[in-house]
């Protein structure tokens, strides 16, 4: 029995050592273990006050081979996404609802107002601003009161001014605003925030903090994909979330593999279902999760200017509505007027951009912070049916989103897809050339085929709406839509993925000579013709069996 | 007894699950090492029904440290090697032999004929092609034998219009070729096919199809370089082939490192000398290894508009040819005119190429695929004498392929270099500044040494025609040619790969002063001079003692 | 008792063969295991003739997480740091002294007289010398002696030119110079040497090899950052330098993780502290530890053409200095001018680089080895406090260097930054975007601490003179300087290194809506403005709780 004992402690090392190195191992670099692919829904879930947030386990095969992480985000109406940055490039994909979003680039100048009203009326209000800051620090605190009313004014007025429309504001000539106004303006002053609907992919790269805010009437779902593996992020394979306020559970916190926290929670081995409205034991210690909390209060206080009090506040602790909040009352603050003018404006932005970036011979970030990210572009709607970039009105649809149409893409390394398969419409069977696709199904269902280099199928499944899958670069695949249709969006690891078809007008088959098919299929050269010429559509296959002429 | 057995067990389990751990470690990023380096030849075989692949060990540490995979491929004559791709971009040196090569790009046009004939008959036939095309989809299945008739004729009268020289093609007008000459003219059409010959060196990129074919009239023989740890590869370093054709067996299948097959083989533990015609398990599971074989058939075959016999077909179920295979008759398609005409057309192309590239900032794949790969150049001959880049009467010479003679090479961050040195002939000690150097012995033998950063020699062996050795970034390293002469081709880890010799004119000791080598190697000023000046020739030495004065 | 000892024997190897294992997993791409930082101090010193090397244990978890290796090299007076290089791209500041470094690029012209001389004396000794050299070879050895007197007094000669001034050498005509002079003029030609002082980052690429000497009257003191996990780095993450003279220790032989030397030494398990002036073994065993050790020495001797005497001189063996040796007499060889002149012709060279890389389409390294690196600059000076990029009156100052003014930095992909901090003066609270920082203290102390995306505070430590701590990307950091002030060098792995503050006129807070700041750290909006505008100095924060005005 003794023997036993030991043999079983030893095995237990064993196990407990070895295996535990081998489960790190998978990474990348190492090894893709991919012998089964699964289409799978997020396996785990943190409840906040105002939404939720699911993340699939990156620590599964397929994620890391890839090198990618994924969640999805419900932000509830009137719910506030507190501020983060990651360590990986993230795309960002909104399945449905209205809101805004705004990304934090340090060093940049607050813009919104000015680029939202007319230049003249920034400019006063700027000296204005300036010439208040510097009241405010010869006075001191005591005039703080004052402002903040005649700021409150200044906002009402403000608002008043902008549903009048631009043009008004345009007329009024350059001295024509009385004096009395500038004082009631409105004070508030932030870096751009960006309006975000159903079908926009936005970028935001590492390290790069964003909030967004539902100010729709429905429910605000997001699926977001983290390239891990990019060159952008100089730490591990573990997708890492910082947030910069609250006291938010760690989303990505699965299997043991990240960090256990420090303080008042024990490991949870093997529990991926968060229990929701867990009782928080941070509370009782008094220390938050956000990047805030780790410095000393006092210190904190003395960089920021402020007291102690405010210090704490921003160190989030007390605060168990973890990251997503309900905003009190409704969120106010300077917006851009939405539809087509943001459409020209953000155009007028991106041909600025592109001539500087022709003067700079295509070099992103070369000339500094300041001339690039400042004014760079986030964000793309691939929503749009008309918007397609192949389409086969008996098929479906594909847009497709790349460093062409997006040009922080190109820095990032990354591009998308969105896709509308009809009733049994057939995405031609394919392999990706030069990137990873994560495949997240929005609408309908598909059955999907992934083949390996030794012709096995290590996907074979009826993907659901909510699902998402990975099909590996190099990897065949085939997808054919369900009953109900087959939408989709596609994360790419590269900033121009491209596939190479094996059906369709411009597969493989068709570059190769008719004997090589013949020979290498031992088929007759008549059989080869028609695998070559059988197909007219090109990636976007409709499913009846009739030839077709359409060119 | 018993504790001996849980003794042993204790053993048998720490060594199978840490020693296995250890060996996936041998990754580049994870650790080098290489205290024993050696010149191998392949040690795996892979037999066909025309000819024969054989692959070097890439778990072997040096490979691993080097992040690169070999192989050996004999085409036999009138053998066809099936068409595959490779999740590692790959330089291919074309040992002995002629041949076709075809690399598939999807979505370029297939422009072999437009490209050898006079473009106005290009344009003619594809009009014809065109309206051929329509009436194929209009009257179906039953003309395809007409047509094929047809087209007989046509290729037959076309390859006399070719031995009739481009000059009278160009001679004939606009309206000068009879209406009735285009019905019989030739219909196949696919991309661009090149000619390959000794000497020459193509590159294809990750993910990109390509086949080879033998018309020459001895074996072809190639070596084939592939670089697992590319930026290009985001699957592991695991070198992996996907055919598109045939049955094959893995060819990088060793140590049971890759996956197992599904269905139909047992693994086969340290065994890497593959049976040749060993009894092929898959013709009883009616299942193929190439790409296609994964899908189901009836989706296949509704995908390429075909019935399910040629799905099959395409699956390569009961094929046992493996993936060179013997072609009926001769292997028949269009193909261009040989020798300078060939050169003159590439030479156009390079210079257009590079116009583009230079209004584009030199940036590669800027604009999307068919501004860049179609019309790509791939090969580049240097087996040539005359054009060496270094040349010593009584030592040797050296030609080099890099960026800037091959542009394909700085988007695949590879470059190569071959070199023959005479007898006793000797390669200036040096060490590679930026990349890995992988040698393969083309003919005759050298005495190589390579040594590390403690002053070790990790590798001292007398190297014979066939072998390979990796040279690793950084490593010392010096070779004298044997008595045979010393003839290798070296591929090289970076775009513009470049080395800092020991010795010769252009070395380290030139550029130091007097008094620093007196110094550093205690030795008098006299000492010093004559390690810097007793060597006028750069990298290729001759082995005599006597001083020369050639500058 | 058998039965514990079959168990301890288990654990025994258990531990020694998957800790090991575990222990080599901690590089980057698997996991940064960051629960707790520490400022340390270098743990490994190497003692050598004239100076020492000491270096931090790269195999610590936050080097190993950073991918970065570091040394302090100090150098007494008239020492030479022997030739070497290292297989990953490295920073090197000087923290004290003066002395010269010579950076060697394989084939680059030996520029160094001309470049300090009249050029038309310059001129007139190149031709000299190509004379001489042909006679030397035509005459062969006799000459040798006659040739070092004539040269030995051509360079007191020359030495007493150089005083009387530049002014003078151009006044003097073309002609003017009697032929006498010419004859003794000093015969050295070399690579060009740099002068390097306090203050200077001097920037040495992955494989180029480097020596320094130092001239001055105080040690000379540099501490040195390998950036290991570079994509210049192709070898795996260990950091190894190749000696190219003298016998030396491995610097970096640390916790068993390189290679046991070959012959002659034991393995020294958990001996991290180096005797000094140890019995070299070496001695007896007759093999150094340079690059040309592990070559025959025969061949070698072949290859230079010199006789085997010098080539085993060259093999470091019976050399007991190790890697900093003392000169005997003074090191004399051809020097530039200090100060003025030549920074106006580094400048001169940078404007030329510069029109050269516009030209090029900021494509380095595109047009070969020559046209970039032989005329590279290396260096460059932050070390002025007239240089201050951010300077606050009351808290302190900071220079950066990246590529803009250092272009090589953008082929390294580093950067680096040089600040002082007044008594109390606080470092805003900031992360680092997209880059990795390690911060060496120069003089003076300061409280730091490293916040993880827990919110745990990973580094609390009072940090010291001499000491080193790592900031990983992403991670929170705030820095208040002691009593004696804080003055640092920051190394980054990023060519344009940024931040992103959390206090202060640029910071996250001030990008952000009032309401937001309010809702989301549950204040009031007066507080939200207190926040925003409460600090007007950026990034170096004076400590006093007042309020200020300065902008």
């Amino acid at each position: 029995m003794a023997k036993a004992f030991v043999f079983s402690l030893c095995l237990l090392l064993v196990f407990n050592g070895c295996l535990a190195a081998r489960q790190s191992q998978l990474s990348p670099q190492n090894q893709c273990q991919l012998n089964q692919l699964q289409a799978r829904e997020p396996d785990n879930r943190i409840q906040a006050e105002a939404g939720q947030i699911e993340t699939w386990n990156f620590n599964q095969e397929d994620f890391q081979c890839a090198g990618v992480a994924a969640s999805r985000i419900t932000i509830q109406r009137n719910g506030l996404h507190l501020p983060s940055y990651s360590n990986a490039p993230q795309l960002i994909y909104i399945v449905q609802g209205r809101g805004v979003l705004g990304a934090v680039f340090s060093g940049c100048p607050e813009t919104f107002e000015e680029s939202q009203q007319s230049s003249q009326q920034g400019r006063q209000q700027e000296q204005e601003q300036e010439r208040q800051q510097q009241q405010q620090g010869e006075q001191g605190r005591q005039q703080g009161q004052q402002e903040q009313q005649q700021e409150r004014q200044g906002r009402q007025q403000g608002r008043q001014q902008q549903e009048e429309g631009r043009q008004q504001e345009q007329q009024q000539g350059q001295q024509g605003r009385p004096q009395q106004q500038q004082q009631f303006r409105q004070f508030d002053r932030h870096q751009k925030t960006r309006r975000i609907r159903e079908g926009d992919v936005v970028a935001i790269p590492a390290g790069v903090a964003y909030w967004s805010y539902n100010d729709g009437d429905q429910e605000l779902v997001a699926v977001n994909l983290f390239h891990v593996s990019s060159d952008h992020n100089q730490l591990d394979q573990n997708p890492r979330k910082f947030y910069l306020a609250g006291n938010p559970e760690n989303e990505f916190n699965q299997q043991g593999q990240s960090q256990p926290r420090q303080q008042g929670e024990q490991g949870r081995p093997g529990q991926h279902q968060q229990p929701f409205g867990r009782p928080r034991q941070q509370e009782q210690q008094g220390s938050g999760n956000n990047v805030f909390s780790g410095f000393n209060t006092q210190l904190l206080a003395q960089a920021l200017n402020v007291n102690e009090e405010t210090a704490r506040n921003l160190q989030g602790q007390n605060d168990n509505r973890n990251q997503i909040i309900r905003v009190r009352g409704n969120l106010d603050f300077v917006q851009p007027p939405r539809g087509r003018q943001e459409r020209e404006h953000e155009e007028r932005q991106q041909e600025q951009l592109q001539q500087e970036r022709q003067q700079q011979g295509g070099q992103l970030m070369a000339n500094g912070l300041e001339e690039t990210f400042c004014s760079l572009r986030l964000k793309e709607n691939i929503g749009n049916p008309e918007r397609a970039d192949i389409f086969s009105p008996r098929a479906g649809r594909i847009s497709t989103l790349n460093s062409h149409n997006l040009p922080i893409l190109r820095f990032l390394r990354l591009s998308a897809e969105r896709g509308f398969f009809y009733r049994n419409g057939i995405y031609s069977p394919h392999w990706n050339v030069n990137a990873h696709s994560v495949v997240y199904v929005i609408r309908g269902n598909a059955r999907v085929q992934v083949v390996n280099e030794n012709g096995d199928a290590i996907l074979d499944q009826e993907v659901q709406q909510g699902q998402l899958f990975i099909v590996p670069q190099n990897h065949g695949v085939i997808q054919q839509a369900g009953n109900q249709g087959f939408e989709y969006f596609a994360f790419k690891t590269e900033e121009n993925a491209f596939i190479n078809t094996l059906a369709g007008r411009t597969s493989f088959l068709r570059a190769l000579p008719d004997e090589v098919l013949a020979n290498a299929y031992q088929i007759s050269r008549e059989q080869a013709r028609q695998l070559k010429y059988n197909r007219q559509e090109t990636i976007a296959l409709s499913s009846s069996q009739q030839r077709r002429a359409v060119v």
